[in-house]
């Protein structure tokens, strides 16, 4: 955790405090395990600090639930009933988005990315969360379910002071630029390298 | 999340469940963001899985809480209430370890370290914990104050079923190896990179 002197300070005209508290725009990518890991890890501590968190999950299928799930939306009960931490609310694509009324069958997967990032959109322009956790949602930008331009312009000129966090391999390169925090998790080593699946608790 | 198949099947006379189910050892490591929150990420999903589980902190300031702390001693209060999730003990080395009676005055960095570690181990033969978070680890082994050879061995030859995350920058050729799963959080781009320091709810 670095919290050491800064190798350079700006001439920005802004005070430590103030870019300190700048909202970041993170992206953890990669090919390597511990993007989405980090991600949720990153929520319990805004949890912990009673910011407001929005989740979406770009996952394909509705069936996968990961632990994080149980426990963040665990944690948002803990704050309703005793005010301790924050709100979180827990969106996927897979199992129909759930701000909309009717999830039906299964929409076409473009058309449910396209959607998600539409809401996303409008929460980001009434500021209502304090932390997104946009999972895997380099995917749907590779696939050109969602324009990356929009993407880019949309998060560089967010109102008001909102922390995103994105995660997915391959982030695009015009993403990267814009983010103020990028990582990247290199696979070294992997138990499926050597025929081992994923388990319980480890992978979800 | 990986959950393909496996590259490769070995020939290691294992049923497959037997394979999935193999305990772990994680290294997180490299220069960038995300090493320890990956870590308490998984955590969060071995809580889920009712795991009992130990993170020991190898920090030298007992000043520094971090937020995941906070959520998961309030993780382990409601296990504790409601038999949800798993236990969770968390000691660091800054603060004195908690198992021991009396703190003190702070003792000497390396003797605490080595102490610490001796604890583990004595945990580890005695198969009390089912994930074991031994955070910043790598840096007293790198300092000799915890020997490497000695490490890798108790961890190698554990008994029963114990997963072992380790984190930290550089982490020893011969941990690496020793290891079954390994990621290195590469530092692609950080806000203190142009003068942002650390902030609340992002680094703790």
């Amino acid at each position: 955790m670095p919290r050491g002197t800064p190798l350079v300070v700006p001439d920005d005209g802004l005070t430590t405090r103030q870019r300190r508290n700048r909202p970041l725009l993170m992206i953890h990518t990669g090919n390597g395990k511990g993007k989405s890991t980090a991600a949720f890890g990153l929520a319990l501590r805004a949890w912990n600090q009673g910011w407001d968190i929005g989740v979406f999950q770009f996952v394909k299928s509705a069936k996968w639930r990961i632990g994080e799930q149980t426990v963040l939306e665990r944690l948002a009960a803990l704050n309703a009933e005793t005010g301790e931490g924050g709100p979180v609310e827990w969106h996927k694509m897979g199992s129909g988005w759930s701000w909309r009324r009717k999830s039906g069958t299964e929409a076409d997967h473009a058309a449910a990315a396209a959607e998600g990032w539409a809401e996303i959109k409008r929460r980001l322009a009434s500021e209502r969360h304090q932390l997104y956790v946009l999972d895997e949602f380099t995917y749907p930008m590779q696939w050109g379910w969602v324009d990356v331009d929009d993407v880019v312009e949309t998060l560089t000129n967010r109102p008001g002071h909102q922390h995103v966090v994105v995660t997915g391999r391959r982030a695009d390169q015009r993403l990267i630029e814009a983010a103020d925090l990028v990582t990247e998790m290199h696979h070294v080593k992997h138990p499926m390298d050597v025929g081992q699946k994923g388990q319980r608790g480890i992978e979800w």
